[in-house]
């Protein structure tokens, strides 16, 4: 696919170069090129480069491309268009994709563009507007097709056969009563399989999952996950429909969720982005590196703290690095499973505490095993005072290994049940726990051991 | 959802105890249970319980309850059974799941299992499992609704009021020739909007997507994502129709390849898993940490070179796991956003490049800054040599930061660029030269400027 179509497409430079002289050509060119090639291309092409070739994609394919680009890069360009241009835009998208470029739209523009908008458009963008980005309300859309209860097949196939063009992705026939209270779901392939006098009410499939508009997106891709379905009806609290949401909106969803996961594990902001300057990136990422510094200092104060024992052995400068990066890796490897476990619904209320133990007897395992190895191999590597050495590495990388597992699990675990997201920040205080854990106890326990106080100096 | 059916489950332990005086009971509690929520009880119970838990599902249940659990469970599941009732089992699974469930029966007990199934199933399952379980093939279903290009719409319909109930989600119809050549797609709603005498060749959309059987999962996910289709064709290297993949699959796909990328990222193996036993888990992760406990004893060894300098000087060993930590964490965030700019296609050959450029040059800023902060803490930190050594600490710094984006965007785009998956390993080579540069930038520089060796010592 891929293949076929870097064939035939043009290089920025060239659509660019072609538009100067030819640009009937140069329209029809880029009217050839799907939404998604055409948003790698804005991506891919110089900065100056951009408003040049924003002008010559046409309004109808302007809005999925754009949806396609990262929200920054959205807003640059949305920025560089005049109101008019951003509402014929939006005429051209279904309802939720229209509310969701309109977020990338200035504040203060936004009442302009939703004022020159068609009357029925504008009151669905204003209506999904008011729902949060990440909420069931946001994911909806308002278009979709229903039926009142009391229709036959007959009528549903008359009324379909008149409107059904305007519906992307039809399959689910929604039935409710008059006053719009959501009463069941058909498919099409259900509605084939009846007569035409056959009435709605009696092949609806009343139990059919539905969502709530505050439902939070990530509860969402759980229902699609469970009912295997392709859409889902979104239903207000006084049982009204209010709008559907499609399976292929899911699926961005998924990803996107995936990607803040990741994201807030490695210590960066959900909007760090290849397309954005330089300079809005250090400064994204140099907040968590200040965090960081600030807690590297603190187990820098802890090894300070033992500076006398250091000057005396100078292996253990050597060695504590050791015992700080083990401790670091295990922490990381916990912590992933039991955030990553939180976030598919694997690791709840019920199962947490059996996962910290579980948790903590990995750390004892893995503790035995490598304070046994880094015991041997201190021993062999340094022969002065080799064995006091050897036990107490091997007692500290069991401490810290044990220490990993139980922090690993217990600070995603904390943040979940205050309702903070588990993945936020944990990769930080997780190294930083590791970091003292290992310095202290390893020169801690050397202090105690293999330290001589120099009586009568200074 | 969640709550409602939390609320009428019975916990294991209660419907164990119901079994033993009224088994029908416990059944019948059982039978209104999601499959879902069985893998959960499953998941949740003493793994004593699990046996008896397994043979009060019934089996038309026990296949989508297995599939939800974790591999490693579902293998020792399915080796607790006789291989009649897994033949059972898969009896009512769609071919593709049924030949998922089979990869996770032993090598040995699959054909038993496979010559007891109806013929026209084990067709199926057969075929299926000739491919990758991460290819297009490995997840394609064989049911379908095909129709022959010379057919009407009104036997079409036909057609389908006889055979529509034993498909599931039945969206799109296939359009093939008398060779089984893939011709093209319809949509239950176009079907619907042509009269009964339209010949479906006319009907059909010829530039639907398709995918090839032996495509990776990842290509399929973006086809998924760029054509915003709820199921896809499998077309085989004749044009022959061999299968269709539905969008519910693809979710699953979605939050397997998430899950795999962030598992890589944190030296975890793909199958780490909760339900394990411990030592199992032990075992998995003990090979990444026994990597890195090589990678981490090859950093102090660095250190080890530069003993004589940290012994006249001991600030050294205090400060020197700042720089490292500070490598390590800037590193990983560019190694994370160029690791999922892959697997979302955003990172290309084309733009590799730049890339690589945009994370030298954040590097270089925080670099900047970071090295001023940490310059001027160590100023007056110690006041001894607080002058030249802030300006070593700061050098070092420096240097590690753009080393940091140098190496966390090349290993990824160099792994990538040798088909080898970007994620894999990445995360202890990085911290392995985060922590080599760091030492030895800052241990060198200080060696050279303040380093006086003692002379007619020994």
């Amino acid at each position: 696919m891929k293949k076929a179509d870097a064939g035939t497409m043009l290089h920025p430079e060239e659509i660019l170069h072609l538009s100067q002289d030819h640009p009937k050509k140069a329209r029809k060119h880029i009217n050839t090129i799907h939404p998604d090639e055409l948003a790698t291309l804005l991506l891919n092409c110089k900065e100056s480069q951009r408003p040049s070739l924003l002008l010559l994609i046409p309004s109808h394919k302007l809005g999925d491309t754009l949806l396609e680009l990262p929200e920054s890069l959205q807003e640059d360009m949305l920025a560089t268009l005049p109101p008019e241009a951003v509402g014929d835009i939006l005429e051209h998208l279904n309802s939720d994709d229209a509310a969701d470029l309109l977020q990338s739209v200035d504040k203060q523009i936004r009442p302009l563009i939703i004022a020159k908008l068609a009357p029925d458009e504008r009151r669905g963008v204003e209506f999904l507007l008011a729902y949060g980005e990440e909420t069931a309300g946001g994911l909806m859309q308002a278009e979709l097709f229903k039926v009142r209860h009391d229709w036959d097949i007959d009528r549903v196939l008359t009324v379909l056969r008149r409107w059904g063009h305007s519906i992307e992705n039809l399959n689910y026939v929604y039935v409710v009563d008059q006053q719009d209270i959501f009463i069941g779901v058909f498919t099409l392939q259900t509605l084939l399989m009846h007569k035409p006098s056959t009435c709605v009410a009696n092949i609806a499939d009343r139990r059919f999952p539905r969502a709530t508009p505050k439902q939070d997106q990530e509860d969402v891709v759980r229902m699609f996950d469970k009912y295997e379905v392709l859409a889902l009806p979104v239903v207000d609290e006084n049982g009204i429909l209010i709008g559907r949401i499609t399976a292929d909106d899911i699926l961005d969803v998924v990803q996107e969720e995936a990607t803040e996961g990741m994201y807030r594990l490695a210590a960066l902001s959900d909007n760090d982005d290849l397309a954005e300057p330089v300079m809005l990136t250090a400064r994204r990422r140099g907040v968590w590196l200040g965090v960081n510094l600030l807690t590297a200092i603190l187990a820098s104060w802890v090894v300070s703290q033992y500076a006398a024992t250091i000057e005396q052995i100078i292996a253990l400068a050597i060695l504590m690095p050791i015992v700080a990066s083990m401790g670091g890796i295990a922490g990381t490897q916990t912590l992933t499973v039991i955030v990553r476990g939180i976030a598919l619904g694997r690791v709840t209320f019920t199962n947490a505490r059996r996962a910290l133990i579980r948790e903590v007897l990995v750390g004892l395992v893995s503790g035995i095993i490598f304070a046994t190895l880094i015991g041997g191999i201190t021993m062999l590597w340094f022969p002065e005072n080799g064995m006091v050495l050897g036990l107490i590495i091997a007692t500290a990388m069991l401490i810290n290994l044990i220490m990993a597992g139980l922090a690993g699990a217990l600070i995603p675990l904390t943040l979940q049940r205050i309702n903070i997201d588990p993945a936020l920040a944990s990769g930080t205080i997780l190294t930083t726990i590791t970091d003292v854990v290992g310095f202290c106890s390893f020169l801690g326990l050397a202090t105690y051991f293999l330290y001589t106080p120099s009586v009568g100096v200074n």
